[in-house]
């Protein structure tokens, strides 16, 4: 009753590739603020910073058969997303499992649970996101899906989808608004350029943005002391 | 029906100078056990800091309109404080801002909310304590205070406040304190740095503080094994 | 009504050092994945091994004055173990109490409360593993036991256990079990090294471990795409 | 940037009746255990139970304007399930609304966020499955979809979908599998009524399900105490 | 270095009185949306609905002493706030102390900690808002202030304040705002009644708010499926 | 390699019995202060007040097969003391489980997991303290200890141990201490009746436990206003 889908489609490299040069936060606002993952979700080193295709994994809880299986399926340039099918935090993944998903090319982990090892994981640069830290075993009793539609850190996620992972935590994006994300996220980048010049020069945003008409017309009002309030 | 108040009193530059010299810790003892921040506010990276003069900023949820507005209030030396009139973790702050505020001289960030970008303020060495690390963005809609006092990490901070925060967290010390709490701090200081060299030799705090009597008048007692309590 | 037991059995110097060769998860699986402390207890700094034998320290909330108590049980090689009476996160625990632990040859702290002084206390390379970081100062009024089991982080610990503390959290041994668990972290860490080899050379864990026969069994399907499902 | 889809497939008014016969974990399990929506959405009262067809409402966070949008397109029998976009836990309905809702046929609310004026609710016998109950008012400044898919305790919930909510929680089952749903809830409970009885007569589930062969072979063994284990 | 202040400002009876016909949900609107205490503490049973005057007290962790000398300061019409000095969640308050507010004419208790007894309690009709529900005990070591301002769920509660709690939480009122505030809630509440009655009838907040033309301002487009959008 | 002990050691009917007079708060300060379970485990409905013998059951994460086994072990009284392996909010138990229980006499559930069926759980009367209420079904795959000792809620209960659980919570006692702490029960519940009666008439605990003075002599001053101080 569960399925190993192995024929996934992935971005192009040239896309993955151009998507490098952007942070979560900016790949988050180019496509109209959606797709990141809970705030729960943090890496265990910094900095970190990778962008990949979605490999989705379910797993039970306290099970990590399906890592096992959900490894046969990765390719170069992966980034594995898994996620339990009940709340768990335990440690489902360590320095072995994180040598085979490297020999494959992946390049981290994206987990909504709990991940070891991370003194060896840190050490060989192997990057996680989890949602906890946690030597706890797991037992390979229970199958899952793997590349079908997994909810992670409360997101929805494709296999094939872009992720995008850093300091900040992750985003993903679907293949149909990759080109569309991708012109946002260069003209932003290029506005906040400019921006970041101006501010660091001592302009306030209240110029810059144009802000105090409306701030005004909300009602903001200016007053030497509280006690004119 | 929102303020921003433009004239607000500061410690003198010697007294925050002074106040370098000490930790959260330390001033908070000094000051009586109070003023500290709840311990959720925690540092984007380690080791930090700060002391600065609070200016404090009240946001709507999901709504950093009012940051921009404080920027202009801030000056050198200055700490920005920003509290949300209610819970949320949104990414209210990023390296934009950061670069604004660097720009008017301020220290640093204490925020009861969700922060972003924050690869880019650790490599700026813009400190930041805050709730969350979270991409998530925020609209500019809704109006509210600044300079105003306002509750932070369950503690009341006013505009004019001395800001000390390090890696143990955030206390603010009111400026009718500034005199005597520095000086016990200074008083705390001296008595621990014998107290350390002392502990460092191998005495025993239960010697050095006296505490063996009061501990027997409580009634411990002392036993080779379980078996004979 | 308190007791400080002074005669506790310590395990001895060579199977101490035997297990530093191990991590947390290690010596958790090789007793049969049993007492690991809970994952909210965690290091205040990183990367940090220590194995060393548990001294056991009650405390009230926001009270640490047996933390001086018990300081005097400790002895070289020890790690002291704290469990407050009921759940605080207070910081009761400081640089001053750490430099009379190391005096006494102390390897580190683990503590189901808060601590403070955390840049100090990573400047001296002092580990502590924690619930929280947090500056709030504590009382000295109530008494409690020393070197009695206590439960700490949700499992059971006694005095004299030995204790493995990582990156990963902390597991405790019982000292009837030691023998049993060092030759099993051996053989463990034996296995794993070939494995690692294998799969850092690509080989899957699929077919290390014969899983394919058995997933199939459990009813695995393998389809190119979920409308095939 | 934001739709309101105004033409939702709903299920049969016989397929819905059908459902209220059964409780949420019996429709999950029916469904093969997916589709529950987490723990932390509580009912505001108890005992509730509602089956109805999901129309779906996303809000910013501390903003419940699309909820009166949402309303509109609210028809006897359906139950709204609102999500925010990012984490909110502000009270974004109360008696008001619910008359309003409550005009329109609508059997109750699901909200991944908070809920006020709850003994008003109560006393009319609306039911709420929410995360929190908080006072705190929302403003009506930012457009959101109504009727797109949302992510809703963790789970994806389309508009349409059947919703059945009781004390233990909320299920959503999709259109397409509502009939086989059905069938398994009804063998399911057929099944259970019969087991009920003979574990009511003190049979026990060790002979009923056959387990004592399989948990031998697991190496399950059993000893008059544990000395001899 | 504790102070217990015997003299408070209590607002009149009749200003109470008024009061009473309100909930929570009111009166913070009416105020402008503040002095609301934090969604974590909830009621020990429901339905309350208790408006009195705040006395405060302030208590150091797992100790309950200053709350018998609060006791002394209460009169009838009261309502005792408790804050700790630092997180806990004991049991500071049971029965016993309920009969002796109670015989003081005490409306009920709020309490950012602990309470125990809840069953009876809840016999006696003595309502308590509360962070946690724990027999744990306290001891009486510890001074600390009554009738100090506290920082209570988040909120700055002075004593002399009109609290309001029902099942909605807590709201406090300032002496200076009672007129202002308890006009606002009238006048919304009369609003209110007129609102609910026309949306019991049918008629959409859209309609009665005018809000078509501002939503389609904004952007909101109605689209008959997902797939027009 | 799981162990069923199925000789335990339970206290006699005349003793059990004897503690139905009592509350937990009442038997945990009896016993001094400790045996408490944590907080969050709460009961499903209120009142209950249930006293029994514990039959302990450890379960591995997502996994309730151990509960049938555990079974076969409860006895007329029991109450069956559940614990995860590992954190799990998942729902272990549910009518049919409770259904076998009663009928073997088992007097309650305690369980450091989740519960659903609360509903027909409610309406038959059987009470369930648990850390969650949640519908998500678990396996049957993995074996563990039936009547060892496990941690539940952050306490040590052993097979055999008198378990009191009412609206406040769970404590247990062991064997050997029923004897002494029934006879502070008896002595605390008779001096908790006189001080009830007194402070009722209005007396204040200042006055029937002397504090006045230790309050003074601690530095507690009296002052008419905070400008006093």
């Amino acid at each position: 009753m569960a399925v190993v889908v192995t024929d996934i489609a992935r971005p192009s490299a040239d896309v993955v590739d151009a998507f490098t040069a952007f942070g979560v936060a900016t790949v988050h606002e180019a496509q109209g603020r959606k797709g990141l993952l809970a705030s729960y979700l943090r890496p265990i080193y910094r900095p970190a910073h990778i962008v990949g295709t979605a490999v989705t994994c379910e797993v039970a809880p306290g099970d990590n058969w399906m890592i096992h299986v959900a490894a046969e399926q990765c390719r170069h340039g992966d980034i594995l997303v898994v996620a339990p099918t009940s709340p768990c935090e335990d440690g489902y993944f360590g320095d072995l499992l994180a040598q085979s998903l490297r020999a494959r090319g992946v390049l981290g982990l994206v987990i909504d649970a709990g991940v070891r090892d991370i003194a060896a994981l840190t050490e060989m640069g192997f990057p996680v996101w989890s949602k906890a830290v946690y030597a706890q075993g797991t037992v390979k009793e229970t199958i899952a899906n793997v590349n079908t539609p997994v909810i992670c850190g409360g997101a929805l996620v494709h296999p094939g989808d872009l992720v995008v992972a850093d300091d900040d935590g992750i985003v993903v994006v679907r293949p149909a608004e990759l080109e569309s994300t991708l012109e946002k996220a260069r003209e932003r980048e290029a506005a906040e350029a400019l921006k970041r010049e101006r501010l660091a020069a001592g302009e306030l945003g209240l110029d810059i943005y144009n802000m105090r008409e409306r701030l005004a017309a909300r009602g903001l009002r200016y007053v030497t002391s509280l006690a004119d309030a």
